[in-house]
């Protein structure tokens, strides 16, 4: 594991690191703001799953994240979206292959070699970022659009592994929509019955446990309507006796600017379950 | 004009206009936030004059300067760092061209056609905002590298049109350090007396007027003791009983971490001299 960048922000360090992952057989970056507190103590850790096209740059450089973690000492890991390298299956497509993994362990050719972010994030890296960085075993999850759906599924996945959940515009049912019909026929194959292992809204249905799952959605989101349909998580949630926070946002759209304006109400929720 | 972004942002709107400017003779973009404020009163402004390579984006997404300024209720204005199309002058250099303008008027060819920064910043963008937006004209002005040396460089060349000036790791004595040396001589000539009129080291020593003036600077900036010199501008500063704060933060460096880092601390030293 190698330390890539390693800059002072909010009295802290925002750094990232290259390593070699053995779920996803290929090399990666991962980014981890460490908070002042982290100086002296160990931490609790708010994943931040990102959405398509995104690597772990975009949240660390625009979310401005790193104040509220500082504020309440919460440590923030980012993964990238997908498998990186020459030998990792691509095809032309914003939101299929690199930078479009849907945090799913992929059993279709030739996805199936290197496309398994579900045993990445939800495994490998916490073990890792445990193991190597002052922090606990106290964890939330959080995401934006496809990454929103890997908070969601992930949590959903793993009872007892998280603390609390949030997530910014998700898709929240990829097996209605088509950025989610595309990637998971594309990864999974066609038999849809399998895709119900990484859809929230079919996950939902059977939860164990309740967290704290806070959603926000911009009302001018583009994508909204199409690809998110958050009233459909809801009325899941709601038929399963699961409270949910969902609120809806005017004017926003899908962009970090929305993120931005709200990320400090999410850090909070989550330093709440956390701390 | 034409508005070609407009996003939601902490409650209020995160904008892009594209308009002609006559003082570069170009197409020119520029980044206007509006505070929720705004949408009840005139504010006042804060320009930001962003840094070598920059256009109007970098700040407005990466900063997170909008969550202060809709705290305080003032506008945020921020220029593009040169004249672009394909008809303007450049060379293939990130110091000098196209991205990096330098807050200055050109007088040589090729770069005297287009290359009018100053006029741009110091005149024509204000009275367009003035003119076209919600705000009052109280302006404050602030940026990074570059962008420190065009805020202190307008604001020492213009007694009376401002209320308040800050800076992060800003260019202060051009005409002695690399970057301003090469791009001085290639835009002002290699009569080394023109500089001056450009250089804030020189102007505070003749400043008729005494601002706010507030400066961050990393000590862990690469370029602190080879270009940045604000030591330079300090003892300038001292010599002429011009009171100016100068803070050195240990560990930060020259990227966008350290701006956010402290822009809270900047917009509430202008908005104290604004509102």
């Amino acid at each position: 594991m190698e330390r890539i960048e390693h800059r002072a922000c909010f009295g802290g360090w925002q750094d990232v690191y290259r390593h070699r992952s053995a779920a996803l057989d290929c090399n990666m970056q991962f980014a981890v703001y460490l908070p002042p507190q982290a100086a002296s103590r160990v931490v609790p850790v708010l994943y931040w799953l990102s959405g398509l096209t995104c690597t772990e740059q975009n949240f660390i450089t625009k979310a401005g994240a790193q104040r509220y973690a500082a504020e309440h000492g919460v440590a923030l890991v980012v993964p990238d979206t997908s498998p990186r390298g020459d030998d990792v299956a691509d095809v032309d497509s914003y939101d299929l292959g690199k930078g479009a993994g849907f945090y799913l362990n992929a059993t279709q050719a030739p996805w199936s070699q290197h496309y398994r972010m579900y045993d990445y994030v939800a495994q490998e890296l916490p073990a890792l970022i445990e193991a190597r960085f002052p922090v606990t075993d106290a964890r939330a999850i959080s995401g934006h659009s496809m990454g929103g759906h890997g908070a969601l599924s992930v949590v959903l996945k793993n009872p007892g592994r998280y603390r609390s959940v949030s997530a910014f515009s998700p898709i929240v049912a990829p097996s209605h929509v088509p950025w989610g019909e595309k990637a998971f026929s594309a990864y999974l194959g066609d038999h849809r019955e399998t895709w119900k292992a990484y859809d929230a809204t079919e996950l939902v249905k059977a939860a164990s446990e309740r967290l704290p799952l806070l959603i926000d959605q911009g009302e001018a989101d583009e994508f909204l309507h199409t690809q998110l349909r958050p009233d459909l998580f809801k009325a899941a949630a709601d038929a399963a006796d699961y409270p949910i926070t969902l609120r809806m946002q005017p004017g926003y759209d899908h962009s970090y600017y929305f993120v931005a304006s709200f990320i400090g109400e999410h850090v909070a929720h989550h330093a709440k379950a956390l701390l």
